[in-house]
């Protein structure tokens, strides 16, 4: 045995420095290579059908205060290679069920002169690579801070990126198409403002990015399961094409604060030669853990109106009041304030949605602008802005809750923090006891404008660390939570499904404030919505803004058709109609689709789909069978030529078919629509125009 | 009257610029002078029985952002003269009674130029000046951002100055007694290492700051009624002798996030030609709000043990296994550790400290290295660093809560917070339930090591704010709060009486590690006790640390009486005999003063003082009427003279006095003492020797 040792010994000193670990995807389309470098760097690069989608690209890490770097000096130690396929099923989703099928690959590695050891672990799955760094418990590294993760993704051609600029506090910014080499001249005129923004980088792009190359690869590089650790941002060497993971500091200038045994997020590279397969991807899901939250029955997908979009276009206000130059909590005295006349969350206008939402079978809705506070709430970095459970006096919380509850209707509550998360964590606990107490079940959470702790980012760690923390702290009050302004998700919702939504991107909102890029909807299922459902507020019908009030003028970049098609396309359980109800009865006929359509999913079928041109997709209802579809166009107009396989073969169906008119374009015509009717089965073919910046939608009823 | 209106518009046109405003203090000693410069800046001075104290000296304050400075540019617009005379009790003290009793203007100023304006508020007492800046609610001045607060301090001589270099992050310094023209020079021998300090210029000295004039006078500088605002420290421009404040920064280097109508703290600027006056100010609870609880009664001064200084020494660990390299709550699993045999807080010890704390008259034991978590606690910037619920396996929670109640006696919870302010206020909720179900009244604690949110220091406004919340949250949980490593007080004790004591400042500990000056004691109580109480810890009788723990030979620079004499001139509600049990045993007949003497006062009388020499006084208990006397010498041996005239007179006392043997000294001969009785009256006068670093301590027990 012991000369068994020693001969050991001896072989190992044999293997070559570059020694290089093959790891195959379960369909074998997929090869990556892991290898180190002759410094003793860990390299890896990846393959699809051939083509290379990584190029050799090296993996480590800098650290802080002159620590030896992890980035070379490392042999091989441990390889381990396991296979795994599980399918679970989700508590909410696009399907029933979801296969979690991959190949793995972990490798050990000591860096000599330290003493200390890494591991990384590589899923290789059919549709693309997850790998992530650990830090096992050992005595050499044991507390250590970043100083920068030094991720490659080393890019084997000029692709076509869909991006948006690289930013410490938010993603609100419409999506530039280019070539990445064309991405430093493009930045100045990407970054448009925003009340809170911090960007880095003349190269520095945010993920989830979409990327499509010239032999029709479509790359998506995101990351998963990202959990008390920044957000990565990616910086490209644009003379190389090589991107390189660029976190997000704290105020110390620091990226990260590591403690072992410790995990990083997974970097995620989603890859395919159709791009629908881009968008049925479950990676970022699979890469999280299973749920924590044993008790799901309470997490239920929601359908909603609010008392939202009055405030967004300017006909009404969240202040109640126009008396005070500021308001100091506790001691401005609001039941001795002249009300401002345009207050939206009053007790008459809030019972008039719940109506409508009764009427119409919304499940709830949501009301912004209920608590004091709203005077000066933002723009000051305000320590003690809200307290979340006091009513402007004419906001009646037990009685509106009431209410909604003899119609069967329950409010969403809603809670803007204003980034000052230190007084939200205060409140955290009293303000979800007032929740309980008084009948709502689900919050909206904001974190518009600059953060406290004052030098922190909404996207460092501290931050990101806060949003888990409300997260969890939502679900042990059974509270599903949509959060605004935080972090863009990273497939957390698989581990706390009560996180039914996040913003986190340029919502609708913007419509009202300047407009969308046309096209915007098509780019957001391939970026924004690889690690999450957006609360992206569709449906907006009246769609000339001057209609609600006369001083705004922003162009809304949407047809009607669009409108509706974003339900299918923009997948959330979580899904507003987020017009006016008068607007509402005003297009009665196209209100209809959004009364009936889903919001929680058995299967969905991506049919047709290219970043910035269009997305396709038929979805059949969880639990009644019944399938819808919506289809959206960019910035040109098309024809969507599609099959209705789908559908169950041997039956009947009646089709209503919201679809743009002729002559609908999302500047000059927005607002004109057609509705036909039209029986089909699933040897029907369907050849239907899109608008610019339009779009269709179907309802498919079975015919017995 | 439209005629005298346009008259008195006239009449304002032709006063001067440099207005000047005369403010007397009650007894007419003290004379401020408030005055516009011709440039219309604020100015004030103050003198003393005809000597100048403050040369005239400028106000005001440099905004960030470019906003214009509020420094000069002002007129006066109003003038407010008011009296009071108001006496109250506090509900632990010196005294049974407070007088506040003092003359004020309040002189409003307009900036024209921004049509803002300012109210500076002046209170002259019978022993100092207190003023503070006002920002009344105004359109043109909501929110600003400090960068400097501009008040100066212009001194009338090169005083000699008891001081401690300015510092963001901990007052843990032995003092330097130096001319102000001296400071620059011993700046960077009184830099003593901490394990978190961030000092901040070489003139920077920290308040409070006691001065000696050469004609004569004692001026003490600090600060009253610090909330929500940066700790202020004081820089010497060294040429000029003006000091100017100097504010804790935040990340970002701001210097006070202000939105109007605010008030800034205090500033005080107490003076005697009598040492003994200053100790006995109330200036700085004056210039507090009377207390906001309305229910005091669970508020009870302390006289307590504990497991803590055989951990200082280096005897036993606040740790509990030397098993795991770092900590994770929640993952690692004590109940499976190996204990390292050392660990202080164990069942068994805590019974004795019980027993003894029965057997003996204390009214409490607190325990340090309860709770999991102490294996990796500090110096690592990490965010989950305690849970302050989760005790060791070794130590039984509702064991030992019972059995202390059994035998009359509390425990006294810790929570030590390790910097991470977040985490404590995640579980403060939480924390302060589990004392209230367990039986704990009080908690001591602790911030060592450098602060989270990183970025943040332990005296900037972030950090006020949170020692502010602790205070608030603790008082609505009927928590009694004696915080270490926090700022040093300001008087809030007067309003949240619930805050019994605080260290910051260089306590008995440094005893243990390095020493402390023989002539500490007789400075702080002119700095550092002048804000409020501190929990000094004093009582060890066993000064040989060898005797402790054979590894520790650090030099302990006092005597046996002197740790006596420190119940009576460290005045605090919250005293520790903080000796270990064994030792009091040893030292029986030395122990029945510590015993014996009371922790809360009717009366104080001061008999001698001079900061850096000695200080003597004499004590009425409260309820009892028994008298107590301590005195504590300097660096050098002296006779201390002093009447017993505070004795009532006509009556016979029996007093025994614990003293210095004549040979006893701080280095050489600290353990000898001796312990004589004499019958005394009011009429008896009293010479007693004092040895170097030493003191002595009397008990009067009335002959009936």
């Amino acid at each position: 045995m012991k000369r068994l040792l020693v001969l050991a010994f001896f072989v190992l000193l044999l293997i070559p420095t570059a020694i290089a670990q093959i790891l195959k995807s379960p369909d074998g389309e997929f090869t990556m290579n892991f290898s180190l470098s002759s410094a003793g760097s860990p390299m890896y690069a990846l393959t699809y059908k051939g083509k290379t989608v990584i190029k050799p690209s090296r993996l480590g890490f800098e650290l802080k205060n002159d620590q030896k770097s992890l980035l070379d000096g490392f042999s091989l130690t441990d390889t381990k290679s396991t296979s795994f396929d599980q399918t679970w099923k989700p508590v909410w989703g696009e399907v029933r069920s979801i296969r979690n099928k991959y190949n793995e690959l972990a490798v050990t590695l000591n860096q000599k002169e330290t003493n200390r050891s890494i591991l990384i672990r590589f899923r290789l799955f059919d549709d693309g690579l997850g790998f992530r760094y650990e830090f096992p418990s050992q005595k050499n590294l044991i507390y250590f801070i970043i100083k920068e993760e030094k991720t490659q993704f080393a890019m084997a051609g000029d692709h076509t990126a869909f991006w948006i600029p690289g930013d410490y506090d938010t993603q609100e910014y419409d999506y530039t198409t280019s070539k990445l080499s064309e991405i430093r001249g493009l930045m100045k005129k990407a970054i448009t403002p925003n009340v809170s923004q911090t960007t880095f980088s003349p190269t520095g792009v945010q993920t989830s990015l979409m990327m499509k190359s010239t032999d029709g690869l479509y790359i998506n590089l995101h990351e998963a399961a990202l959990i008390n650790y920044p957000c990565m941002h990616l910086n490209l060497d644009d003379k190389n094409l090589v991107f390189e993971s660029w976190l997000t500091p704290d105020a110390l200038g620091d990226k990260g604060y590591m403690q072992s045994p410790r995990t990083t997020p997974w970097r995620t590279i989603i890859v395919s030669d159709d791009a629908r397969e881009i968008l049925a991807s479950k990676i970022t899901y699979n890469l999280n853990d299973p749920a924590k939250i044993e008790d799901t029955s309470w997490i239920k997908p929601v359908k909603y109106i609010g008392v939202w979009w009055e405030m967004i276009t300017g006909k009404s206000t969240w202040s109640y009041t126009n008396d005070y130059p500021s308001v100091l909590l506790g001691t401005t005295d609001f039941a001795k304030a002249k009300p401002n006349g345009t207050h939206g969350a009053t007790t008459k206008n809030v019972r008039k949605y719940i109506d409508f939402a009764a009427t119409n079978g919304f499940d709830a809705v949501l009301v912004e602008g209920w608590n004091v506070g709203w005077e000066d709430w933002f723009g000051n970095f305000k320590d003690y802005v809200f307290d979340f459970v006091t009513p402007y006096p004419d906001f009646k919380v037990s009685e509106l809750n009431d209410y909604a509850k003899s119609k069967g209707v329950r409010l969403v509550m809603h809670h803007e923090t204003s980034g000052s998360s230190r007084n939200y964590e205060r409140h955290i606990d009293t303000a979800f006891k007032f929740m309980n107490a008084n009948g709502y079940n689900a919050v909206k959470t904001g974190y518009v404008g600059s953060v406290l702790p004052r030098g922190e980012f909404h996207y460092s760690q501290h931050l990101i660390n806060h949003y888990q923390y409300t997260v969890e702290k939502a679900a042990q009050y059974k509270i599903m939570l949509n959060g605004h302004e935080a972090v863009r998700p990273t497939g957390i919702a698989r581990t706390f499904p009560n996180l039914i939504g996040n913003e986190a991107a340029r919502g609708t909102e913007y419509q009202a404030m300047g407009g969308n890029n046309p096209n915007h909807v098509t780019i957001l299922p391939f970026t924004r919505l690889i690690g999450g459902p957006m609360d992206y507020t569709p449906g907006i019908l009246e769609l000339d803004l001057t209609k609600v009030n006369p001083n705004n003028n922003s162009p809304f970049n949407s047809t009607i058709a669009n409108q509706l098609a974003l339900y299918l396309t923009m997948y959330s359980p979580l899904q507003m109609a987020a017009d006016l109800p008068e607007n509402y009865m005003k297009y009665a006929d196209a209100f209809q689709f959004i009364k009936d359509v889903a919001v929680d999913w058995d299967d969905s079928k991506y049919l047709e789909a290219e970043p910035g041109e269009y997305i396709t997709v038929a979805r059949k209802a969880k639990g009644t069978g019944q399938w819808f579809l919506g289809s959206v166009g960019g910035n040109t107009a098309r024809m969507s030529n599609i099959s209705l396989s789908f559908l169950n073969p041997g039956r009947k169906y009646s089709a209503t078919i919201y679809a743009d008119a002729k002559d609908a374009h999302y500047k000059t015509n927005k607002k004109a629509y057609t509705i036909s009717k039209v029986n089909v089965t699933s040897k029907s073919k369907l050849s239907q125009f899109v608008a610019a910046g339009g779009g269709y939608a179907i309802s498919f009823v079975e015919i017995k």
